[in-house]
């Protein structure tokens, strides 16, 4: 498992009449906070990407629980249940910082998919090294 | 069941360097159908938050299929199949307008909440009313 | 002169904890409607774009007069003053609907750029052809 | 004068079709940088709006002159020249992070508002004491 947790200050504009942010921002969170987790991973997206595999997404589910505000700082924790194999999927946590509780929980799945040639691939060699230290049960 | 086609001409803002469309922008498109479908039923958003009434994002779900395109001319179509008690959901079917593949496909589920209280609430009376003509088994 | 009008239902989204519309959205009112005025006359921009000619934006003012609140229908009013040469302005005005006040006002400057040599270069023959009939000046 | 500067690595979502960072999220960036530049002053915006007043934006005009691409990290540089009395104008220059070209340059000009009696005020008082001691000809 891998986990890792990235810091967002809410900007006002993300915020909606109801005085909260609304509810499609966390998704791009989640964006920027698995960017920074494949970083640190030591696998760049932009360098996947210069090499001909892009990552769509496929899949993704939120579950709102309770509201952000405007100015709040909080944590979004990616976490990486298993060794990404033809799909990964992210697993989501945000919180404020410092502060036990769940506001959203969501899970973002995406493919490894050859850009040229338009198709689903399986994870390049060279991401299934970079990635398989953190796994345990990796051969 | 009731349902509900919203147009929408995807923008270049709105499409990434992959050239299509990008994952989030669905569901503000999703925000759209559901605000034009609500009004067809005689329920315009606006009336019932003016009423006290809000109508958080509480979970959502979303599958992307194919790609969206740059000017691209999309029917979102808003679905809801059982008449709204305290929650609403709302699937949608994203397609091309005129052509038959379903490019994505996805669910939101919001429920009724009163925002002086700040605690959820069955749906309102005249919400109740307004909607149980599209929905058979409704007394 | 060429002026066409578009219209937007401004979406919850759009709006802040001010309950108006935040200040970066007109920008993208202005998008969708230079687009429309473009097709209308008969100059979509995606064609221009597949031919290898695209259009950055050099420049653009925006002057924020009045507040637009949720669900409002908008009246965008693109307006170009002079046949575009080397470059394309774009004045824009926002109204209600079928209301006198501006609400908003400004402008974006676009240049035409050859995509693959990355410079700036004037209107392509085929743009000058389309565009020259709807300013007098033109020989 | 008072500068400050605000990192920002440039996320996918963020770059268009043309692979750069598409105009309207520059502005975007100005409105964290300025968040961030204020709360160094002294100032937070969530107090200032806590105690009644609002800094709507009444005017901003961006120039653009080179391209960001997906990954960079830029530095957005905030620049108040003036003491802020009934407005707040902020000069914005946007640059990659120890890179001296400039890429994007702008302005924004805020009011203050009293959000109460829906109308322009002077900057209040504990603001004017919070700011002065960065500008040179206050008394």
């Amino acid at each position: 498992m891998f986990s890792h947790v990235y810091e967002h200050r809410v900007r006002f504009r993300e915020c909606d009449p109801m005085q909260v942010v609304y509810h499609t921002h966390y998704i791009d969170y989640f964006e920027a906070a698995r960017t920074e987790a494949l970083r640190e991973m030591g696998l760049p997206y932009k360098a996947l990407q210069d090499s001909g595999v892009i990552m769509p997404v496929i899949d993704l589910g939120v579950r709102y629980r309770r509201s952000a505000y405007y100015d709040d700082l909080l944590a979004i924790t990616s976490i990486i249940k298993e060794m990404p194999r033809v799909r990964i999927r992210i697993d989501y946590e945000v919180r404020r910082v410092d502060e036990p509780d769940l506001l959203v929980t969501g899970h973002v799945t995406l493919c490894f998919f050859d850009a040229e040639r338009q198709r689903p691939v399986p994870a390049p060699d060279s991401v299934v090294a970079t990635l398989a230290p953190f796994f345990d049960s990796v051969s």
